[in-house]
């Protein structure tokens, strides 16, 4: 009789997102002619720059000529866009990669969700609280996290991250295997500075451990003092492992691009984690669509970063929008500087839950309850900055305005 | 400290295509003038079909503009594409399923290689010998295959296809808890009738065990007795997962997309294996792209079937050039009737490898020794109908002419 991977019963429902969408239906259905605005899923709002489409529709007439077809790609992809990534995101910031030290796939997500397969089930994780989802359910899928209690899971060593913090993790107690990072922050909008940063690569140095560094923010970041990548940080190279993502970048959200950088000199026990990753990939996925791979090597091309810095500016824009706007409202907000996302403090005596209802219900304005990313997200809403400009001026007027 | 999975230290080396490609290359260069076919690789060579192009074009242009722009889509699948799959491949042959049923994804290697997330670890699992290495290396990395001797793994259930049998598996022995079947089948070119698929349905029933249908190659079925899906056979629905890609069916190896059937039916330990694909999928995967979906829903218009229908007559005509050929020239080939294989014994005395150099160096062909998929593929060559159909015929005179 086959045995089911019992680690997925353990899992809470998918709660956040699906109770967010509950609410608001009744909502709709109650008030069918509410303007409602949403600003609480973090997807992009708009569309691909033009060197992305002049690229994707080259890529796609030549897959309909046999002379120019493509058939299965490299595996680990194709060498036009990792020199890409090499040159751009590393090169130019003093970073220096090897080719095979790239590895590109259809996203983020996949990644660091799969990423684990590559490590033991007995390493002890730790986590921001509040965090990622996607971090703590793939985990907890492999039965690496232990058990759910209803609020924490009993093998994960949580990281609080708290007003009193300045929103930052303190080394995990007791030490852990693994620490994911993510700078920019999902969801507080914090970022790290290169000394932040050196604790952790010194700590998993020292202690054998291993980063998994998420920057799928990484383009919001202006000012020149904060690193975009974990490999900016000496040491680095021995301990970390970096995710990176063209959805908020280039706006890629529903063109599925993303890699991620394992460098040859990360090695435990005597293997190499960049072998075992190509390994990973090279036998469970089969590369990513050519045409996509195309659209993704043109936002390295001049037209293509100006267009991309355009768009990054257009969101940042819209991040001090509901800054200052929420500020003068008489709000706390965090966040939002170097970060799309803003981290913003329920008035006095309001759950996030309840903060979420007054807001949709008298300013028909959609966020996402702190609470939703782990217990110290009690008492925040994130917000986010991909909206549509008119739309966010407008969600920040409402809420000013019912508070 | 950190801990590798250590079952990634047991996997051999990807020998097969890696040593074909080293030989090729130590032949080339010996002989660079040779001009070399190669028929190893099961890579298509014709575009895509016109319609497809066409739908992806008008979906990168939607891409560009703010108000068609598509952000993330829903992980598992756009409906347009989920109902076209759901009326043309299990309607139209009498399967009825429901659309969260049908779970779209980048392609069947990835999903094959991806399901034993659901299962635990002290599953026995059954694989034809020889077979596609995915299937194999997937569950050595997930620790389910025991340890590698040199030719097999000590925990997998080996079932023997030799001509005796008809290259057909017989059930079995032990009992195993997941079964892979792959029909048509890679790399022998065999097709199963219904009779011999409601053996293992009965089977997988009475057992308890789960069926990993891997169909990629069923639009190459002609003959109107062959079952195209699983799902046509009484009682399928509870043991049965069914794997399906558009790559060979429309030219999508470089354009990734295929899909799973997982019933909601099929229960074990009294939960819904639909469900725990479905979360699987939702938790490390964030959908298809856009574009490449409208692609694979445009493979279902009149145009779309029209032009498919074409290629794959196309490559079922090499086929049929391979099979004639080379039993013309005196060899005993099975497959490549319903199938874009072609499994052909080598001439008396000769192992695989020694007929793979001969047909090399002699008629400077490249083909796949069949010991490359596991002891019983010894003695076989597998030959593929997805070359350009002058190169095929040319390959098979100069193998006609060197025999």
């Amino acid at each position: 009789m086959l045995k089911i991977n019992s680690n997925y019963q353990k899992l809470p429902g998918s709660y956040l997102f699906s109770e967010i969408a509950r609410r608001v239906q009744i909502f709709s259905q109650e008030h069918p002619d509410a303007d409602i605005i949403r600003l609480g899923i973090g997807d992009v709002t708009l569309p691909l720059p033009e060197a992305v489409i002049l690229a994707m529709h080259a890529a796609v007439e030549e897959m309909g000529h046999k002379e120019t077809f493509r058939g299965y790609g490299p595996e680990l992809g194709y060498d036009f866009l990792r020199q890409a990534i090499l040159d751009h995101d590393y090169k130019a910031r003093g970073v220096e990669l090897s080719l095979d030290e790239i590895i590109v796939s259809d996203g983020a997500k996949s990644d660091c969700g799969n990423i684990g397969d590559i490590f033991d089930v007995d390493n002890v994780v730790a986590v921001c609280d509040p965090v990622y989802p996607v971090y703590v359910d793939t985990n907890a899928m492999a039965g690496r996290a232990g058990d759910y209690d209803g609020e924490k899971w009993t093998r994960l060593v949580y990281m609080p991250c708290r007003e009193e913090n300045g929103f930052l993790p303190q080394l995990p107690e007791p030490d852990a295997d693994l620490i994911y990072l993510c700078y920019p922050n999902n969801p507080m909008g914090t970022v790290a500075s290169r000394k932040e940063l050196q604790k952790w690569v010194d700590y998993a140095n020292a202690k054998g451990s291993v980063i998994l560094f998420d920057s799928a923010y990484e383009a919001f970041i202006t000012d020149p003092d904060i690193p975009h990548s974990i490999f900016e940080i000496p040491g680095a190279k021995t301990c970390a492992i970096e995710f990176r993502s063209f959805s908020k970048t280039a706006g890629f959200t529903g063109t599925r691009c993303g890699y991620t950088v394992v460098p040859k000199e990360l090695v435990r026990q005597n293997v190499s984690l960049n072998q075992m990753w190509a390994r990973r990939q090279s036998t469970k996925f089969n590369g990513t669509a050519y045409v996509i791979q195309r659209g993704a090597e043109a936002v390295y091309t001049a037209a293509g970063q100006a267009q991309v810095k355009a768009n990054i500016a257009y969101y940042l824009e819209n991040a001090a929008t509901i800054r200052s706007g929420l500020a003068g409202a008489g709000l706390t907000v965090y966040g939002g500087e170097n970060a799309p996302y803003i981290w913003c403090k329920t008035p006095a005596g309001l759950d996030s839950w309840s903060f979420f209802d007054q807001l949709l219900q008298k300013a028909h304005v959609v966020t996402t309850p702190g609470a939703g990313f782990g217990p110290n997200g009690e008492g925040y809403i994130r917000r986010t900055a991909f909206g549509d400009k008119v739309a966010t001026a407008q969600a920040v007027a409402r809420i000013a305005a019912v508070l």
